[in-house]
């Protein structure tokens, strides 16, 4: 049995990024004279929507299903998600042969639960509320033994999700500025435990819509402020911290930076446009920073996280 | 003055690639499990959508201007057009550091016009007809004394388009087949230039919407006919074959192949929602006729030439 750290380590990712090699992919880094232009500052787009499921989750929930011994393995995965991680669990369990469990609510749309059932994971449908997916899930695993896998407190899913910006210092080394967007915090965690422990002299930001700025409010007054009726078209980022993510971040982070609605659909707008590449609001969270805070971004080498592209193309929100 | 022969040869083709090095991009191939098993083929996408300027034209126009020699690209270069080669032209111009003079209808697209002027070149509007389109280029080459790069209809601009293909058939050896969409044929050209010279054993087939299938039709007949009022959403589609690109394509092609415009609406939404990248509905026409046509293209390995990705996101097919 893989011993479940409190936090994970640099190591951690390390083994993550040896352990998931050759089966999420190695994603390109991109940029744009024309967004940097725009933008004031030498952009690289980390591009994770061009990832396994079109989202880094894959790297994490791929590790952390790779990490179990082979007793727990074959009692499968079990999550509640109606997003990314649902299918990114589905996807890691579909590769190591074993059964992922997901419970999904009812309300989840029918193209997310085609894609999980598409990786071939077991749904368990229930009503769209927390208490009931818990409660859900719950009685899934008391059910199967299936080992549940949170979508981001969990140590090696988050060692998981660092391996994207290990791969982004490796490939352009010249950064000032690393800059993730926060939702529960296991990108950033990751991703500050990569860069923090390799590159000290890289600062690390993290990008969070106005709308659910929960992680900034928290880190600023030093307390977990749970995300109470977050309102933004940024759909992945509408979790709260834990208490591991929150005592990863606060310890460090930079700081976080807010932005407007308007900003993420500009900076999404600008990278479907100049960039020819399709971004879910959420990935598009950093850019909107960069271009609403040239205070702190103008003039520097940044390297960015597009965290995922899975979006309704029936609804864009131009 | 380089020679202008009436046909481009591979020669060319690989002196197009040394001169266009580092100046334009050498774009990604991308693939997709998911696309491919819809497809029922080993697909991979060569993505000119991401080149410079958002479409493959960048990489014929900067070979044409870099083949001037200096008395002549310092009369400057000129053309007519309404679409992509205009914007690249402009670049190649600037990236010479001389002037592009531009014959624009006046009913281009205010975006289009200001991509062209955004690279500094000098616009002359005119009444939107072919016909005014050529009187009002001569009147600016007979002022000006620039040099007339035709969109198609050059031997330069045909080498450097086939740059594409000879990095696709470099950086994956084992196709079956190469496919290209057919407009005017420069394209085409280049890439039936640099297969057929290189690699004999490998297929190449041409892709048309069927509402603008006047190249399939002059291949099958054996005579060019005009595109005659074509009815496509394919837009860089519309133009008719030059006696150059006739000739070429009928020497060195298998065949081509047409689609509905369901097919390439189908394949332009797969490669949006499947891989994250924005195609214009011209760029995804050979992916249509993979669907459409699995008599002739199941189960092989196909390079298919996204050819770009400039698009108004305001109108989008679906």
């Amino acid at each position: 049995m893989v011993t479940m750290k409190t936090d994970p380590t640099f190591v951690d990712v390390l083994a993550a990024a040896d352990r998931i090699r050759g089966i999420v992919h190695r994603t390109p880094v991109m940029s744009s004279v024309a967004v940097n232009e725009i933008a004031g500052a030498t952009l690289h787009f980390k591009c994770e929507n061009l990832q396994k499921v079109g989202a880094f989750k894959a790297r994490g929930a791929t590790n952390a299903v790779l990490s179990l011994d082979e007793e727990a393995a074959n009692r499968g995965v079990a999550t509640h998600s109606s997003g990314n991680h649902a299918a990114a669990l589905a996807f890691a369990a579909s590769i190591r042969g074993v059964t992922a469990h997901v419970v999904m609510p009812s309300s989840a749309p029918p193209v997310k639960k085609a894609a999980v059932a598409g990786y071939g994971a077991e749904i368990t449908e229930c009503v769209p509320t927390l208490e009931a997916r818990e409660t859900t899930l719950d009685a899934v695993v008391a059910r199967t033994g299936a080992t549940f896998i949170h979508a981001y407190d969990n140590p090696m899913v988050i060692a998981g999700q660092g391996t994207a910006a290990l791969e982004l210092i490796t490939e352009v080394p010249d950064l000032d500025v690393v800059m993730a967007p926060v939702g529960g915090g296991g990108l950033m965690s990751g991703t500050a435990i990569a860069v923090s422990s390799s590159r000290p002299d890289i600062a690390i930001f993290g990008a969070e819509p106005a709308g659910a700025d929960d992680a900034f409010r928290s880190l600023r007054d030093g307390e977990i402020y749970p995300s109470v009726e977050p309102k933004t078209i940024a759909d992945g980022l509408l979790t709260s911290l834990s208490d591991r993510t929150f005592r990863i971040l606060s310890e460090r982070l930079q700081g976080i930076r807010t932005v407007s609605e308007e900003s993420i659909v500009q900076a999404m707008r600008l990278l479907w446009e100049r960039m020819k590449i399709v971004v879910e609001p959420s990935g598009a969270v950093p850019l909107a920073a960069v271009l609403e805070h040239p205070e702190d971004f103008a003039g520097h080498r940044i390297g960015l996280i597009i965290s995922g592209g899975n979006v309704d193309l029936e609804h864009l929100p131009w």
